[in-house]
């Protein structure tokens, strides 16, 4: 055999070795069935490290240019075509005209929305992103997860990477009853599923109570992805306007007075987008209203774990003697989105009736994370973390409040979170977003605008600022160029004044 | 502070120091605001280690009890009421007329099948398992990784634990791409979208294309958990019956000459349960009658990795000149189910369309998982594993078709499968579930009944046999017990005999 391996090349030598000897299989000079010289005397040959031979005969044999068989690794094997790739006409099916109804709204609402998140990469300096909710990844406790996770690893490896059973790592909703029990939340483990997020959550429970002419009531604005979810599982959504201290309740009771409502989803802390946190009153009245009307509350709590400013009113669910709120918990918004661990907890007959869709529909979500996520609080990591966000984002909250008194025309105004990330604000008229856009990223910095917000509404007056990945530097320069930006799109008289 | 800490219990220090503490505040001796010793002080006194009292510090901050502001961490506070486990009465509202339709027959199948997967601690010696269908937890390549898993958090920690992008992590994707043109599959990244499994792949195809009235062809038997699927994403369900290479291609066209039917549901390799593998004429013919009435195919190739009884045949995807054909795939028959990542590969329209749907309903599948998959078979690790896997599965199935042949009654057959883990055992008749169950059981031995897997059918005389989970010795053994249960269900003669 014959081989030329270009000593002088950048490339590693295995590489060299591998690409060689595939071109020698493949013009037939290497026979089918021929075996290969022994790692040892072909190294030798080549003047290289045995271990690089063996490592460009591993490659061969994963490329299936060598047979594997027991005691003759080495011998040359009828390859298996490898495809070439050649993209193909369209398809001779129409997807469109295969498509659901609900499946083809929720493209079109997908192809509206932004399709992609923006990569950390590009929140560089030029750029400041106010519309990122998800924890600032440089705050991440990294090493103490490296650390469980090889724990975890070493002791229960093998049961991490099994399927887990239905509704989640027994240990782990033990855990989060108990963590509930610290927000004034009853409940047994039984009560609590373990879902890929909270956002799994919502589609679970949306599945489970939905079908067609279904209607759910849900804050208007709120969590801009909710409202194509619900829409797909067929409900027709009612919006409520927010007021400030939580939903309009007069109108929430005159809308399950004359409707059929399967639902009524809220967020009642730091309220996604406006940041409004629902008072205790408000809480107990709304309890009471659904009671009267036997419709379930879906209370998000998203951001339960991120009350910074003192007291923060216990959840909805921690009043519930009556079992009607299927309370949505999640670990995205205070430690690792990428884990997707999130939970639901609920009257146990509905948990069950969930978790057969559930069992159908991805089988379990990760033991891994779940294992990790377990032993990760358990050993107090999480608490630790906790506080850290806490001291982090208080001062973080404070900076933004400040530098929009300073920084922001005075036409314009905006909420004051008691916690969370995001402060909803208003300019003092509406403007599409594509114009509000285009004067914001000319100044360098980009916000959530408010159209996404309202079931049914394009445009508004609104934006949300989220301060979730950016710390107080950036917070405090990131809204300086929007005032800037604001100031020259509403300058008390100009020509691109509009009506 | 009085602490009286009995050092003979087997509680441990920090513990006890704990309990004390928590005590010494609930009774009041200790009020809101006091300032604790300092660690360095309380351990001297105690005479324990001073990292104890830190431990024991840390949790009562975990808990409430203590304060954590910086440079004051150790001042009692007043702690929010835990709240006292009391289990609810039932809830005021009906779950069961909440739910919808679908969900209500849905959960009805859920209480029918076995609740909970058996944990491998209960495959002890008493007890084989032929019935679960995931890889050997034993062949489990933990420590490559459990390596890669390090590399990637040292490497790209902070990007694995954000959210990743709608259709998966693009590297991976690529990866994916390249080995499916090892199984002649032609396709770009462009054209995949990570899942979290296979199953989760199953219920986007079934929600893109599904609604009221739909129609689904199945092959009969079939996959068990993709029927309650279906059935619950709206579909009708066709069955058309297996044969010795594949669906009855006739029973198929009449079908499609009649109803207009949304897709195709296939397993080509090693079908579940039966075991069998379409021939490449059998997957031509019906990919052409799909072609002919615009039938899209759903190509289930969970196991295309697990050939290890020589030449299979080329996926159906590999033939499709017009995109018609969804396939999908998942890391969790070879490899780790527990980490719950699949793929659905498939025209660029139709995967855009499918993203949209698990952008709303998940945001993301877990890009941890993704980025240690992509650097562990980047790594070379897969192919390694998968060499190792086909050299033990070829034995253990040599030894369970030997078995089959030396205990079972002559009065019974199964199918000859080229690869996989599961085999199709035909009994001489019908026989109820529960007989088949308890007589296995009282012999120490399970095996999943063939009712299951039938669109609309509870008893049959089938039942499938899986090697999955076993060694040779096991497999010996558990397939000698099946042999004597059989024996005594089918003596030729006997008063338990029945029409």
């Amino acid at each position: 055999m014959l081989l030329n391996i270009d000593k002088s090349s950048s490339t590693p030598a295995y590489k060299r070795i591998v690409e060689e000897i595939k071109n020698l299989i493949n013009q037939g000079t290497l026979e089918t069935g021929k075996p290969l010289p022994s790692s040892r005397s072909l190294a030798q040959k080549l003047g290289v490290n045995r271990s690089t031979v063996y490592q460009a005969y591993a490659e061969l044999q994963a490329q299936g240019y060598l047979q594997s068989r027991p005691g003759s690794y080495n011998i040359v094997q009828k390859r298996r075509k490898e495809a070439a790739y050649n993209p193909k006409s369209r398809s001779l099916i129409s997807w469109e005209k295969a498509s659901s109804s609900e499946a083809k709204r929720l493209y079109e609402t997908f192809l509206c929305y932004s399709p992609e998140r923006p990569k950390s990469s590009k929140l560089s300096d030029q750029f400041i992103s106010l519309a990122a909710l998800d924890p600032d990844p440089r705050l991440y406790p990294l090493e103490d997860f490296r650390k469980c996770l090889n724990t975890v690893l070493l002791n229960s490896g093998t049961e991490s990477l099994q399927y887990g059973t239905y509704k989640g790592y027994r240990p782990l909703c033990e855990h989060i009853a108990q963590r509930l029990r610290l927000h004034g939340i009853s409940v047994s483990d039984e009560e609590i599923l373990i879902t890929n997020g909270a956002q799994q959550g919502i589609d679970l429970v949306a599945r489970v109570l939905g079908g067609p002419n279904k209607k759910a009531v849900v804050e208007s604005p709120t969590y801009a992805n909710v409202i194509p979810l619900l829409d797909f599982n067929g409900f027709k959504i009612l919006g409520v306007p927010m007021k400030q201290n939580g939903m309009d309740l007069g109108a929430l009771e005159k809308i399950l007075d004359r409707e059929n409502v399967s639902f009524v989803y809220t967020i009642p802390n730091f309220q996604n987008p406006t940041g409004i946190t629902t008072s205790h009153y408000h809480r107990e009245k709304l309890l009471n209203i659904c009671l009267e009307h036997r419709v379930p509350i879906v209370e998000d709590g998203f951001e339960e774990d991120m009350k910074y400013f003192g007291k923060v009113d216990l959840p909805i669910k921690s009043i519930d003697d009556n079992n009607i709120v299927i309370y949505l918990g999640t670990f995205s918004k205070a430690l690792f989105p990428g884990l997707r661990i999130g939970w639901i907890t609920a009257d146990k007959e509905l948990i069950q009736r969930i978790a057969a869709i559930k069992r159908f529909a991805d089988l379990t979500s990760s033991n891994l994370a779940q294992i990790v996520m377990h032993y990760f609080c358990q050993q107090g990591f999480y608490d630790r973390h906790l506080k850290r966000l806490h001291r982090v984002f208080r001062r973080r909250m404070q900076v933004a409040l400040k530098a929009l008194e300073k920084y922001l025309p005075s036409t314009v105004s905006w909420t004051r979170p008691v916690g969370g990330y995001t402060l909803w604000v208003k300019m003092p008229r509406k403007l599409n977003e594509v114009d509000l856009h285009e004067q914001l990223l000319a100044h360098g910095v980009t916000v959530s605008p408010g159209g996404y917000y309202f079931p049914n509404q394009h445009s508004s007056e609104y934006f949300r600022l989220s301060i979730a990945r950016l710390n107080e530097q950036e917070i405090e320069e990131g809204i300086k160029r929007l005032g800037k930006a604001l100031h020259k799109l509403f300058k008390p008289s100009g020509p691109e004044r509009r009506a």
